[in-house]
């Protein structure tokens, strides 16, 4: 079941890597250490590299600040982001593991309605080992969880499902809202616990939140680049709804699930409104094209692999939103810039 | 908040009729009387008309049987189903309301987690009465209710939603499987109250379930044809699929949405399997070539009302499905016979 107390993982252990952007908070490490301890984790340093980030006795860790991040990628480095948590896609390019499991240094152990603390990560490996139903909806939610199955009506053609690239995992207390909702509900917070884990639907785009993120990095990896965010660029808090909308768009050509739900995570303080209405004024406004943009893309048959979709769907990036704003034809060679770095550094992995 | 406790439903006492198949068990309106007395029922007995149903004192209620259908429709009476619940549509086109609420008589009043009845038509109404979100999937599932919100990332401009014209509800202890299902798990129960109401994106299908379910009337009604079932036709149990499917591809088309969740309804007893597997087998079978039609069924421009649509759609399962079995071309016929039924019923009203 979702929500059992603290004991360890009991799967994946050599296959999967936790990516956390920075750490300002140790009790974060040490309030996440029975569900994390037997994990390799990677911290990508997201500001200034003189400062020491201490991670407590017992993790096992790599960490990469920006001397290092410039120093691995030669000039392929500017693709990376600097001074924003988007840099922690850089993370994901340098694991070698089958499965990434991404959180922010401000979310906690959350607990269930019978007040036991969520194994987020074990819920995230629930999700990502089951398949998906993007085809069909199941009016009971999740049809291979314990408890369910398929509705009368569901076509057993599709029953088997498609595999999982992606978990999606929600957040209890400070939800996950935009500047002009924070400023407009300073005081909401997300209260309900709602039991379930559902496949977005091919041809369906969502809001993907990288707070508290699970995907298979072999099935989908080079789709979850988080774009250009904070220092010398235009946004910011874009970086994971880009990837969300980038990837979503490549899951449902390629016939892969995506999930969203279970598990939550506690999440402790809300970011200053005032900060982030300045990062998203841009993004909340250009928003209104790349949602169509999006929803309206077509990847041709003949990209069959993730990589082939990302440098198509950069070109058409580059085509139709340079239009709005050169900002975007810089993303869009940064997006190539990401996968030829991708591939450089996961070459003898293919 | 949805599980609030025995007291009469606030809203819509003239807007709403409550249709209900037939009546075999006279516990099941004493049990919903609190939640129904103040509502105009329509009763359509499936079986033998010459059998009386019992109606306990205190409701207001029309009751018609077999013999009234003929009377009321003449010969297009062969547009409604005999010894099927799916004659209840027979009700939603004699209704005056904006609003149907339709349920089974093995369907009684659920609990809630914390243990209190559940107002299952108090929830219908609260689903009609807001917004759907078909365009695009809100993380925090319905944010138009007490304690949500859109989250970041969700488009301004779609954040009106759209009209909600279905509200499909749920089922503790009995779970609506089809009779495979049935047979190979005859001790499943649902047990998992999943407190969340959600839009069915545009461009998904789900199976529809007739057991707990309310629409907006004036909005997709004559969309909500229960097909040909039971006496003297192959197959049963697809009447509400039958209706979900048409429904959603006309709501799609008219820019309605469709919720489903909340509320739940204690589902007592489940139905023979066995008889099931007859009735089902061929609709398990012929499945298989109705999803893929209805995934890509595309109605005109030129359709711009609920009955033209339908209309058109009758036309498409003619030409497309007719092929597969001469059962599709009489059923298309029907729909067409039952739109000019609803027209003519319902002239006064248009």
């Amino acid at each position: 079941m979702a929500g059992s107390s603290v004991k360890p993982t009991p799967v994946l252990k050599d296959e999967l890597d936790i990516v956390i952007p920075t750490i300002r908070n140790l009790d974060f490490l040490e309030m996440w250490r029975p569900f994390f301890e037997q994990y390799h984790l990677i911290i990508v340093q997201d500001g200034d590299p003189s400062k020491i980030i201490q991670v407590p006795e017992g993790f096992d860790y790599e960490l990469y600040n920006r001397n290092d991040i410039n120093r691995i990628l030669g000039p392929k480095a500017s693709c990376i982001s600097f001074k924003d948590s988007a840099c922690r896609c850089f993370g994901y390019m340098v694991s070698k593991k089958k499965y990434i499991y991404t959180i922010d240094d401000d979310c906690f152990v959350a607990k269930n309605p019978s007040g036991e603390q969520i194994n987020a990560l074990e819920q995230h490996i629930k999700n990502l080992l089951s398949p998906s139903t993007p085809f069909f909806f199941n009016t009971l939610y999740d049809p291979y969880r314990e408890g369910a199955d398929f509705v009368r009506g569901y076509p057993f053609s599709l029953r088997e499902g498609a595999p999982t690239a992606v978990s999606h995992g929600l957040w209890l207390n400070i939800p996950d809202y935009d500047a002009p909702t924070q400023l407009v509900k300073p005081l909401e917070r997300n209260t309900r616990y709602v039991d379930t884990v559902l496949t977005i639907p091919k041809g369906t785009l969502f809001p993907m939140c990288g707070m508290n993120l699970g995907f298979n990095r072999e099935l989908i990896g080079p789709a979850m680049y988080f774009g250009l965010m904070g220092d010398g660029q235009p946004i910011g808090r874009y970086d994971d709804m880009w990837a969300g909308w980038c990837m979503k768009v490549i899951c449902d050509h390629m016939g892969y699930g995506v999930k969203t739900g279970l598990p939550y995570i506690w999440h402790s303080k809300a970011s200053n409104p005032f900060v982030n209405l300045k990062k998203e004024y841009k993004g909340i406004y250009w928003q209104e094209d790349l949602i169509p943009f999006f929803q309206s893309a077509v990847l041709p048959k003949e990209c069959v692999t993730v990589q082939q979709c990302y440098i198509e769907l950069a070109k058409q990036v580059k085509e139709k939103l340079g239009k709005i704003d050169p900002y975007f034809i810089k993303l869009a060679d940064a997006m190539v810039t990401w996968i030829e770095a991708w591939d450089e550094l996961n070459s003898t992995a293919k």
